[in-house]
């Protein structure tokens, strides 16, 4: 017999129709993408640079410069160009010197090339086949879809912050994909690596699920599994979501 | 050698990097889709109606509709609102009473289920191997995105005059499509079936490809090829397209 608790999931799962993820991180590995690139780069051009804290100094860039965007300090920029900010900013820091302004462009658009976790191909296949799949991203349409078509990602539709000038957690965004979706919030789950996404999600009255990333920021840093976040669902990767999903 | 003329073509599309497709009639045949649905529900509901004559009178409140919002006299309204009001204007003009608000709804939606031209799914996927391929259509995200599924339509991207609160031929479609994309209006190709959209596109500083749908009218309408429109390309069906693309 179900118990009273995983009955009201169960229900409040049945009226779901479209699955929004989260991506970097969620989706994509950045951090092992960014280093594999930044090598590749740093043979070419002799660079001698810790890739991998180079990756997290850019990622560290992304959420202050967002802010500054939220709070109005910034006018509206996209992520290639809040990208593009934080690149010009750390290169003389890791004494990088020297590059092209086409190099400088093609490393900025190492974000378009980022790889999926192993499960991400194979378990978004599966969850297709039962759920619109769809983007929802503080990256933009053009970084999203040259992502897919670089890494075969099989969305039905790419959906980002871009679309609303606002970005994640603003509340704009999660109501904004669900309605263009044609959709009541509660029939769309967020699918995010992140407490703060889906808690933002979750206070717009859409569902959640919690998806487990440990090796988001490298195999060294500490890793906590979130405590009872309230998530409708918690999976290891996207293959053990579908099988929860029934897809 | 190649002519000057040719040349300059083949100049000006070697820039391209995303094609752009008008989809209602283009991609897909809504009027034998609608036909053929509209058989269904008449056989299970005992309806006598000739359904081509419906298609053509659901289609040719359309444009009036859509032009209703352009000049602010309808709020901004999305495709499927514009359908609904049209089709509760139609029904009772075709004598069908007594549908419920469910089936009403669901021969709404018969606009998600449109079936694609006999080339359409093989054309798109080989444009989709040499170019970013994006729906740019009137019809709403939650309608393009429920009819690719359907139709097995393959896609990088769902782009619809939604997102730019203007119906083509708004300049702010083509310049909204090309940006999100992170592109310049020439490094985008328009597709479509119809003149004054690729007229529209051009206008913008789009490359434009004609593709001929004699039949979107049904077998007896009386099809008239354009004249020279100053298309950058000319296809008799997607396939055709690619062939000219290269692709």
């Amino acid at each position: 017999m179900l118990s009273h608790a995983l009955l009201s999931a169960t229900l409040a799962l049945n009226a779901v129709r479209a699955l929004l993820f989260d991506v970097f991180g969620t989706v994509v590995d950045w951090r092992g993408s960014l280093v594999r690139e930044g090598r590749v780069l740093g043979a070419r051009k002799g660079l001698q640079v810790d890739w991998a804290e180079f990756a997290d100094a850019w990622r560290a860039g992304y959420r202050p410069a967002m802010e500054r965007v939220r709070r109005g300090e910034l006018p509206w920029m996209n992520i290639d160009q809040l990208h593009r900010l934080i690149l010009d900013d750390i290169l003389p820091r890791f004494g990088v010197h020297g590059l092209s302004e086409t190099e400088i462009d093609e490393l900025n658009r190492a974000w378009h090339r980022l790889r999926p976790w192993p499960d991400g191909v194979r378990g978004l296949k599966r969850l297709k086949s039962k759920f619109v799949i769809s983007t929802l991203s503080n990256g933009n349409i053009s970084l999203l879809t040259e992502m897919a078509k670089h890494a075969s990602l099989p969305w039905d539709c790419i959906l980002s912050a871009e679309l609303f000038h606002c970005y994640k957690p603003d509340p704009g965004t999660y109501l904004g994909a669900s309605a263009l979706l044609g959709l009541q919030p509660e029939q769309a789950l967020m699918v995010a690596a992140h407490e703060d996404d889906l808690a933002a999600a979750r206070a717009q009255g859409l569902r959640t699920a919690f998806v487990r990333r440990p090796r988001e920021f490298g195999r060294r840093s500490g890793y906590n599994l979130p405590r009872d976040g309230g998530f409708d669902l918690v999976a290891d990767d996207f293959v053990h979501l579908a099988v929860q999903l029934g897809a």
